[in-house]
């Protein structure tokens, strides 16, 4: 399957990653205040579930009939083409700061390290459901599953409700990409205060921003 | 994206393809009678929306929201998975005869040939999401799309509704896929009396049906 070249953007688009209760929605939230006070657009997003559609699809696939791992991992390509076409590359076209909770490197953690598909095809089939888009800074809130749980309140989904194998397996596998690709991720350690974090994604951030207020100037 | 190769099955597949208004549904129900006569469990079922979770994506696509040509590939893919996973596969295991009412040469020459998808990537992708099981015999109800929308009754879906020019690039699609591989196609002139149809229909899959017999006998 040929992935074409992403179109150029003009905007910035940055992911949060990590295991459950790793703090993702805190900073979601934290970032995209200080971006607002800057005077930026920020649209703060996620995945699953970031249209009306992946709502419909995340709803199947947490909470319906038992999918096999083809079925799911081509449910999340489609949440994502969907969210990827409807609201990612329009906000950046026209200049935002796209803050998405959880993006591709999700599904290649969870389904293709943690299950029984091969990561690579995983990727392979997120990157053509979004044409090639990869986001500009990925911050990886680095927790221990163990931890990470302690902290979850609620009745747990599908994926939290998985052996505790499973999450240790996915966090090696959000490392190990993070490793591969520092000029894109950003890790932090997730037991940090949260305002200790903000500052850690603002200071890499800052400079993308300044960057892109340039390139976007008449 | 690799396929893996198909495992054996026991039961016979079949799948009847053509455009709107060929007699696909009225072909299904004849050939499922015929089956039962003889004794054999049949399977009767569509794509999209054989399954639970398929009828939910068939809405979405159909209904839903506007969405763009890879998230349609990627819903019709995923409701293939499923169908496959859970029904398909499952019959054919326990010797049935599975008749479909679309499937894969549908997304190929709707999404690939009509809109702006290459077949091939879109044929990968749904090889990709059935783990390569493609039917014994394919049933090409031919017919030119003039006369098959004059047959139809009630308000038009998406597909319906789209341009003359599309259904008839997508009507030789099918031919050429048909014609491309006759070992697995059967076109028939889908002007002829329904129950010509269904004795051509008949006669082809017979000498399957005693050979897939002799096969599962002890």
């Amino acid at each position: 399957m040929t992935t074409p070249a992403a179109e150029p953007a003009r905007g910035v688009f940055v992911s949060f990653e990590g295991g459950d209760g790793a703090g993702k929605s805190t900073q979601v939230r934290l970032l995209g205040e200080w971006l607002a006070a800057r005077g930026r657009e920020a649209v703060l997003t996620r995945e699953p579930g970031g249209t009306e559609l992946g709502r419909t699809l995340r709803d199947a696939v947490l909470h319906g009939e038992h999918v096999d791992a083809r079925t799911e991992a081509l449910l999340y390509a489609t949440d994502r083409a969907h969210h990827v076409a409807s609201l990612v590359r329009p906000a950046l076209e026209r200049g935002a700061v796209v803050v998405t909770d959880r993006y591709l490197d999700s599904s290649v953690a969870y389904q293709g390290t943690g299950r029984e598909l091969g990561a690579d095809e995983v990727e392979r089939l997120s990157l053509w459901a979004t044409g090639g888009l990869l986001p500009d800074v990925t911050v990886l809130l680095d927790l221990d599953p163990d931890v990470g749980r302690a902290r979850l309140t609620g009745s747990p989904d599908r994926l939290e409700s998985a052996g505790d194998d499973f999450h240790h397996r996915t966090r090696r596998a959000f490392l190990a990409r993070a490793a591969a690709d520092p000029a894109r991720w950003l890790v932090l350690d997730a037991t940090r205060p949260a305002d200790e974090l903000a500052h850690a994604v603002r200071e890499r951030l800052a400079p993308l921003l300044d960057a892109d207020a340039g390139r976007g100037a008449p």
